[in-house]
């Protein structure tokens, strides 16, 4: 049978696994007791049934169960999820650890249009890591942040984001900021041959973040950025459909971390469609462990159906210092995303950019 | 100052409280480096300020935070999640626990357009308490939900919604199954008197959810439902926006439990627009404590500037027996949710409604 196939940890006694992970596959499907469930088609097509029941080291029972396809409406990415971990969410003992997709999904959600190797393209680096920062803090005028992008882009670094908190803010509206920063990319092409990608932001209302894009697309971005925990998953998807641009997802208000984070930031961004994925690595104040960013980089690059591979950004408090040391660990298909560090110095963004260019470069040569 | 106000519950050290809070207050507005903070206007107007720390009974910080409001660019419903929430939301450390919004920020989300009050004048209904119970379970045809609301109907129950699993399937597309739903609640009230409310779900990416909020508009529908954390809050707020019906939010995918359950069903969804909350109870499968559940229904129903309160709707397994005991807690302002236990028993569907209504009819007459 070819099920959607989620697995759940459970925080429950050994004896009572069992009839919970039952009570999963009722409840995450047809949602009534089992008695009240007397339709073939739906025992067949629809009710969840429990594959495997395991225990992990820690004694956690792993619960797998498949669901039938044709409860997830043709992989609408809105009931998929309601599928995944729409009621369970709400119950305290089950964390979401791992979904496997049959090819009828995973040819309904796509996942990366572009993916890394796109991303290379556009960049035009080959094979080496990638260098990333981030135009803040909020509160800066259009020009200000256009005159930071520029010292970013004149040392080298290939992708300048805005900062996921830039929306838009009457101080610095988003239809002048974006214009304003790829003119300066552009003039530092000019004058330099490297030509950073700027990624523009998008916040807001469904109506907000479509109206975004065509402005985005209109001033000439190649590509754009959007938290999708923050806008909802099924927003995010249709703008990746909208999009025809590279897309890159921020991970702000993804601390729905009752999804193990590696199955979130690794897969299901992925099969959402982001083509780069930032996420908060263990080299920073979000501490999340090595175990699980590994997890989540392989998720995000190993072969998985028809989906193209999405590029891991690391972030979240990465040092200068530490690039050696992050790139052994995540290899070269990384951006490594640096950001307020550049700025620690006063009048000495250049200098400091140019330094994380440099070891970023050095680093991906061993 | 008109502020943001925002409580988080932090699981950290006493004596590392109160960097803590600082170290929140940059994360969640310039996200870089105090040191980096040069700019007065960022200082004055962007920057979140620890207002107070305090520690509870079980000697937890409490640290809150003022952000000035220019940083959610005049209340963007997207912006204002991500400086509640966005980034803190991935440190395991933060539990989200309260908001307070001053008078510019209410006014931007606005909260239910018709409230309490408008989803009793739509029902006729005075000042008993409401009965509630879903079409389910997936798998049905739409004449088959359809009779099964006339019998919910025709046992005199106040609104009867859509599962929250049911979405735009080939073997139920949203597009039969909702008008053949309100004809069958049509037929009831000629033959009765007794107009149920059939509350179409509305499910998928904002350009599927925005038709199917069209196609049940043109076939008269009188209200809607959607789960607000599945689509995305700032994709909820646009949907509220263009409805020009009341709205009820279901819990699915709420699990982001790093909210407080009662901030986020009580004060948030209410923010965001919703008419009428579905939340998981005390009485139930999903074991919220009962000091949330009073905590969540009054974020609903009390005074809050100029929004209006929201309906309360217990859900998540509440059975008939438990009626009189649930409506002496929660009051005549509520309405109850029951769902598959109503179905329980084969071909006795219009007896246990009828049941179920009576004991709430009674219920509130005491």
């Amino acid at each position: 049978m070819e099920a959607l196939r989620v697995t759940y940890r459970l925080d429950v006694p050994a004896a009572d696994a069992a009839a919970r992970a039952e009570a999963i596959a009722l409840e995450q499907t047809v949602e009534v007791p089992r008695v009240v469930v007397r339709d073939r088609f739906i025992e067949e097509q629809i009710l969840g049934r429990v594959a495997s029941l395991e225990f992990d080291d820690e004694g956690a029972a792993l619960a797998t169960i498949d669901y039938p396809v044709a409860g997830t409406a043709g992989g609408d990415p809105a009931q998929l999820l309601g599928v995944i971990f729409g009621m369970t969410s709400l119950q305290s003992d089950a964390e979401c650890i791992d979904v496997e997709l049959p090819p009828p999904l995973l040819d309904a959600l796509r996942g990366p249009r572009f993916g890394i190797e796109g991303l290379r393209k556009l960049l035009r680096v080959e094979r080496r890591a990638l260098t990333c920062t981030a135009i803040k803090p909020l509160g800066h005028s259009p020009k200000a942040l256009a005159s930071l992008l520029a010292d970013f882009a004149r040392a080298g670094i290939d992708v300048v984001k805005d900062d996921q908190g830039l929306g838009d803010h009457a101080f610095c509206p988003f239809s002048e900021r974006v214009p304003a920063c790829l003119r300066a990319a552009a003039e530092v092409a000019d004058a330099t041959g490297h030509h950073a990608l700027y990624v523009p932001n998008l916040m807001g209302t469904p109506s907000a973040v479509f109206e975004q894009l065509r402005i985005a697309r209109d001033c000439g971005a190649r590509a754009v950025m959007a938290s999708p925990m923050l806008l909802g998953l099924p927003t995010f998807f249709e703008l990746v459909e909208r999009a025809s641009l590279p897309v890159l997802a921020h991970p702000s208000f993804g601390g729905a971390r009752r999804f193990a984070p590696d199955l979130l930031f690794g897969s299901l961004l992925r099969l959402y469609g982001a083509d780069a994925v930032i996420f908060v690595g263990y080299a920073g104040r979000f501490g999340t462990p090595r175990a699980t960013c590994r997890s989540l980089v392989d998720r995000l690059r190993r072969p998985w159906g028809p989906l193209l591979p999405a590029l891991p950004v690391p972030g979240g408090g990465v040092q200068l210092e530490n690039v050696p040391e992050l790139l052994a660990f995540y290899g070269p298909d990384t951006m490594l995303l640096v950001g307020g560090s550049l700025q620690i110095e006063e009048g000495a963004v250049f200098e400091r950019s140019r330094a994380f260019v440099r070891s970023v470069r050095e680093a991906s040569r061993t």
